[in-house]
C-alpha cells in the first residue's frame, strides 16, 4: 500500500495547513507592505485598508452586525482568557461563572485559577455518555450571581455540538453575559451572530487554514469590555500591540474561503468522515464512536478502541504515514485519559484507546482509503500484544451499546 | 531627484521589513511543516525541533544562561504586560512600582490602570532635557515596598539609552524585581544577561526584521512567574496557546542574523545616521537633536524643527517617498506632542516639529542622500506658511543650545 503524498493528515482539529491562497494574500505584508498601520506614511497606509478588509471577512463569516465587533487577538487562548477576564472585571460584584466539564484548557485552566486565587464559584456542568450537556444542571446553576457563562460551541475531541442559542438565551434571562469558545465551530457551522444572544465568541485562525498566532474575539456592540493587554490604542483600545497585519490578512482570506465553500465542503468532508467511520466500525471488533454521532461537526470522528493504548495506536498510524490524535494535542504526553472521555464516563479500558480522526478540505478520498485499509491491522496487532485484550475477550462488547 | 526604489523607509523604530532570509526560514512552517508541535506524529515532531532551535538563537542574542529562560509571546506589549502582572501577582504584599515617564504605553498604560484600579503607588521617574533618567529620584523611589522596577533599555523616540545594569543592581539591592523593555535595544546593543542583574526583559520581533505578532520575554531562571495567558502547557506552562511556529522560527532566524552582523551593521548604520543628522543640522536653521546625542541607539535620530507641525513634515516627506515618524506610531493621530518630548521639557513650539528618522540594515547611502537633499526645502516651505515662524524669527535659536 502506498501512502498518498507526504502523509495523511487527519489531525485538523489540532491545526490545519495554511491554505495556499491564504499564504499568497499574506506574503506582501511581510515584504513590500510591511509598514505599521498606525504610521502616517505610504508604507503604513496600505496596511490599514487590508486590515479593515480582513475584519469585514471575519464579520461576514460570523454573521455579525458590525465589523467593529471583531477584535483581533493572538489566538483562541487569548480570546477565551480575554472574554472571561474582561467580563468578571466589568461585573465585579458577580462572583460565579458557569462553564462545562468538557471545555478546552483555555477556559478550564483559567476557571480553576479564578476559583483558587480569586474566590470565584465555578459551576462546571456535566455531560451525559454522548457528551450532551446536562440541561437541568445548567438551568439550576444560572442566577443573577453569575457574571459569565462560557460554553463551547463544539467540542474539540468528539465534535459534539452544544445548543448555543438556547444556552445563550437562558443565560441572558438571568442577566449573565454569554461567551462561547467557537474555535472548532467557526468555518464549519453557519453563524448569524447579529440575530443571536451570544455576547462574546472566540475563534482561532489556525483551525481554519489561516496561520497560527492569530485569532479573534467577537464582542457584541455595547458590551462592557475591559482589555487584557494594555498599551497602544490598536483595535479601538481593546487589544494593544502592533497589529499582526500579515496574519490578520491571512485570517481574513481564510474566513472568505470558509464562507464561500462551507456548504459544499461540509457535505464532502462529512461523506468522507462517515465512510471512514463506518468502515472502521464494520472491520474492527470492540470499538465505538464517542460523543453524539447525530449532532457532531462534519469533520470529526473519535473512535474508542477498547483494551489498547491511544499512544500506541498513534505510533503505528504514524508509521503508516497517518497523523491522528488521542485526547487534545495540548494534553498529550500525559497518561491519563482526556478530561472529555472521563466526563462522558467512557470506561478507562476504552478511553485510553480513544483516537480522533479530524478531516479538512485538504482530505482526499485516497487518504481515507489508506486509513480504512490499515486501521484494522494496526488494532489487531496491538491487541495481540495486549494482556487486557486476552483476559477480556468476549466481555469487551458489553460496553459498546451505551455509546455507539 | 529620483526616489530610490519604491521609497525611503526611515521608520524602522515603528516596524521593520521582514528580512528575506527570515521569510525563507518561515515559509515551510506554513505549508509542509504546519503541524502542531504538541502532536504525536511526524507532522508535529519536525516543528518542535525548529522551535527549540529558535529559542537557542534568541538565548544567544541576549547572552542568556539557559534557553529555558526564553518565553515566546505575541509581541512587545504582551511581554511588558506579562512581566509586570506576573511580578505583582507573585509579590502581592508589595504595592509600589517604579518606572519612568518616557516608557512606551505598553508599560505606562498598564501602570496607570494599576494605579487607578488596583491601588498601586507608581513612581514615574523623570528625565532631564537630554532624556537621561533622574538618578536621585530613582534611588529615592526604591524601597522594600517596590515589587517591580520597569525601565526601558532604550527609548523608542530618541534612542536614548538608560544605564540598565546600574539601575538593575540598585533595584536588586532593595529586593525589587527588575524588568526592562528592551524592544528597541535588542539587536542593536550587545547583551549578556547571564552576567546581569536583569530579571525580566521584553523584546518584539518586528523591530528586528522578524514578523509582527511574535516577541519574547526573558525570565531569569528561578524567578517567580505567574502566566498571563492560561490554558495548555505550552512554553513550560508560562504562555498557553498553540505555538506560533512560523513566527517563532522567524524570530530565531532574525536573532541569528542580528547577532552575526550586529557590530558591522551598527558601524555602518551609525555612520549613515550621523551623516544625515549633521547635514540636516548644517542646512536647516532652528532645529536641534532631541535626546542624548552621546548615548543613543546607532540607528535613531530625532530632530525637532521649530515652529512647524510634525504631521505636516511627515506629509511632505511622504510626497517625496520618505517614511519617517513624529512621536511614536502608537500615539500618532493625536495633536499633543509626545509624552517623551514633554518629559524632556522640549518647548511646545519645537516638540510639535519633532521628527524621527530611524534606520536599519536595509538603509542605503542613496536613500540618505535623497533625504538630505529634500529635507531643507520641505522645512523652508512649511515655515514660509507658518505665522509662528514669521513672528519668532530670530528668537528661535535661543532654545537650541539647551538640547543640541
Ligand atoms: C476548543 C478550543 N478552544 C481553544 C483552543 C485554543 O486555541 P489556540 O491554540 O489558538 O490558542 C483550541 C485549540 O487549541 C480549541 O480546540
Ligand atoms: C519601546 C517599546 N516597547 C514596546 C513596544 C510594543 O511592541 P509591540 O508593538 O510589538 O507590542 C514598542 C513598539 O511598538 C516599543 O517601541
Amino acid at each position: 500500500m502506498t501512502i498518498p503524498n507526504s502523509g495523511v493528515y487527519l489531525d485538523n482539529n489540532a491545526t490545519t495547513r495554511v491554505d495556499p491562497e491564504v499564504l499568497t494574500e499574506m506574503l506582501p505584508l511581510f515584504t513590500e507592505h510591511f509598514g505599521n498601520p498606525s504610521s502616517m506614511h505610504a508604507f503604513g497606509a496600505a496596511v490599514g485598508g487590508k486590515i479593515e478588509w480582513a475584519r469585514k471577512q471575519v464579520q461576514a463569516l460570523l454573521g455579525a452586525g458590525y465589523d467593529s465587533e471583531i477584535v483581533f487577538t493572538s489566538g483562541g487562548t487569548e480570546s477565551d482568557n480575554t472574554a472571561i477576564l474582561s467580563t468578571i472585571e466589568a461585573y465585579p460584584k458577580k462572583k460565579e461563572i458557569v462553564t462545562s466539564v468538557v471545555e478546552h484548557p483555555a477556559v478550564l485552566a483559567l476557571c480553576d485559577y479564578l476559583e483558587k486565587k480569586r474566590d470565584y464559584k465555578i459551576h462546571r456542568i456535566g455531560v451525559d455518555s454522548k457528551g450532551n450537556l446536562d440541561m437541568d444542571a445548567y438551568k439550576a446553576a444560572l442566577s443573577d450571581r453569575v457574571a459569565i457563562v462560557s460554553i463551547m460551541w463544539a467540542n474539540n475531541e468528539t465534535g459534539t455540538i452544544f445548543p448555543i442559542e438556547e444556552l445563550a438565551q437562558l443565560a441572558k434571562a438571568v442577566g449573565a453575559i454569554f461567551h462561547t469558545d467557537a474555535v472548532q465551530a467557526v468555518g464549519k457551522i453557519p453563524m448569524k451572530l447579529a440575530d443571536s444572544a451570544v455576547d462574546l465568541l472566540s475563534l482561532s485562525g489556525h483551525k481554519l487554514h489561516a496561520p497560527k498566532g492569530i485569532g479573534a474575539l467577537y464582542v457584541k456592540r455595547g458590551l462592557r469590555f475591559r482589555p487584557m493587554m494594555r498599551g497602544g490604542h490598536q483595535e479601538r483600545s481593546r487589544r494593544a500591540g502592533t497589529e499582526n497585519a500579515p496574519a490578520i490578512v491571512g485570517l481574513g482570506a481564510a474566513a472568505h474561503l470558509a464562507l464561500t465553500h462551507m456548504a459544499e465542503e461540509n457535505t464532502r468532508v462529512k461523506a468522507q468522515r462517515d465512510r471512514l467511520e463506518q468502515a472502521i466500525l464494520a472491520a474492527v471488533p470492540s470499538c465505538f464512536v464517542t460523543g453524539n454521532p447525530d449532532n457532531r461537526l462534519p469533520n470529526t470522528c473519535n473512535v474508542a478502541f477498547e483494551y489498547i493504548e491511544g499512544e500506541a495506536i498513534l505510533l503505528l498510524l504514524n508509521e503508516q504515514g497517518i497523523a491522528a490524535s488521542s485526547g487534545s494535542a495540548c494534553t498529550s504526553g500525559s497518561l491519563e485519559p482526556s478530561h472529555v472521555m472521563r466526563a462522558m464516563g467512557v470506561p478507562y479500558t476504552a478511553a485510553h484507546g480513544a483516537t480522533r480522526f479530524s478531516l479538512s478540505r485538504d482530505t482526499t478520498d485516497a487518504e481515507i482509503d489508506h486509513v480504512i485499509a490499515v486501521v484494522p491491522g494496526i488494532i489487531a496487532k496491538l491487541r495481540s500484544l495486549s494482556p487486557y485484550w486476552e483476559q477480556s475477550a468476549g466481555k469487551a462488547k458489553d460496553f459498546a451499546p451505551v455509546y455507539s
